[in-house]
């Protein structure tokens, strides 16, 4: 049987909807790589790869600016009702953070380039490492929470920022430490807290997309009273 | 004359613009307040004016959701065509930074409670309170360009941008003097460090703004070869 003409348009929307998401999950990706990337070229200050960070960025800012244009272009003409249209505004929410993380990312690997030919005692790394892994882990998460329209999932993302949180304490004191053994660290050391400050502000966009996962899925603003809530609820 | 339904229809709608238009303005304006504020309780280690900045953060962030839900609202019923659609999108995004601007005053409140107690030279502060006016600039002239829908002016606050960069390159290094002289200024100097961070990336903040305010009055998004192109027009 064929087709109706209103068949045709419901299944084209559909599909249009459906090549939103995928486009969202393939900017995660190519975020995440960025994330892992940018981090590598900063511990082995591999300046070919840094350079590949910088310039996937652009491709990155793209990707954003893609979703934006088929987002508008899609209210303007299907005119979505409401669930469609939270899903398509949150779109745009998501890749707005998405191309912030790409920035964050192409920051760590800038700071690459400056940190070359300075003498680092690997332990200054450790920190750095296991925050990265921390908020890739939080990355991912967000983007599974908001894929799946799993609010609980996005509920633990957000709880999970205070890990993001300590580490970053805990790293900015142990960085002033070694600034204040040697005036040498200073110059290195001071590079390494603005890295250990672009993963913390990664986790929280992290937060924020599993805000809109919640918000998605929820109608409902995923405030800090509900995370209590939810808390108080794990732990009883 | 009594008016027509049509007529009534369009001026509720013309209203609407209206109100979105003005609460961006009014968003713009508390976020520049907040900056000021933050500042002035950095610099006179200000506790109570530090708290009151972080309370008025909690009210821009409500500022930024009113204008997401009015905005989702007009596109679901009024439909908008195509000029309107873009107008009303980037208020969503104007917001959006304006919302990371007041995150960032809050930031440089927050940081004056860290430096309580701490023994800080007047000199440390006077990079901070000169990128401080010109970010500042950089914002009302950015609020401007977007609400008087100017390109050119859209594009002078993006050129500006390279000053804000050189003015926090130098100040970066400048802090960093005062810790290699001394290792009991390393604490305060690095808190002042990260204020110069906020500070340039508020300006960063600026120029996004400019650029939706190009993109508004134009269609086209303001890449770096039409600033360049701009530049050299007003060189020759």
């Amino acid at each position: 049987m064929p087709a109706t003409g209103t068949d045709h348009i419901v299944t084209a929307y559909s599909d249009e909807l459906i090549q939103l998401a995928q486009s969202i999950a393939e900017m995660g990706g190519q975020v995440e790589l960025a994330i892992e990337n940018g981090t590598k070229a900063l511990l082995k200050l591999d300046r070919e790869l840094a350079d590949l960070t910088i310039i996937a960025d652009q491709r990155i800012d793209d990707m954003q600016r893609n979703i934006d244009d088929m987002a508008v272009s899609m209210i303007a003409r299907r005119q979505p009702m409401a669930s469609d249209l939270r899903a398509i505004i949150t779109s745009i929410h998501v890749a707005n953070d998405l191309e912030r993380v790409g920035d964050m990312a192409k920051q760590l690997a800038r700071r690459s380039l400056k940190l070359e030919g300075m003498s680092l005692q690997p332990t200054f790394y450790n920190g750095v490492k296991n925050m990265t892994a921390l908020v890739l882990r939080q990355i991912k998460d967000s983007l599974d929470a908001y894929s799946s329209r799993n609010a609980a999932a996005a509920i633990q993302v957000c709880n999970h920022d205070d890990e993001v949180d300590a580490m970053y304490t805990s790293l900015f004191r142990e960085l002033l430490t070694y600034m204040m053994e040697d005036p040498r660290n200073i110059t290195p050391c001071t590079h390494l807290l603005f890295c250990a400050k672009n993963l913390e502000r990664i986790g929280d966009h992290a937060t924020n997309i599993a805000e809109h996962a919640y918000y998605l899925q929820t109608g409902k603003q995923l405030t800090s009273d509900i995370q209590e809530l939810h808390r108080t609820q794990i732990k009883a």
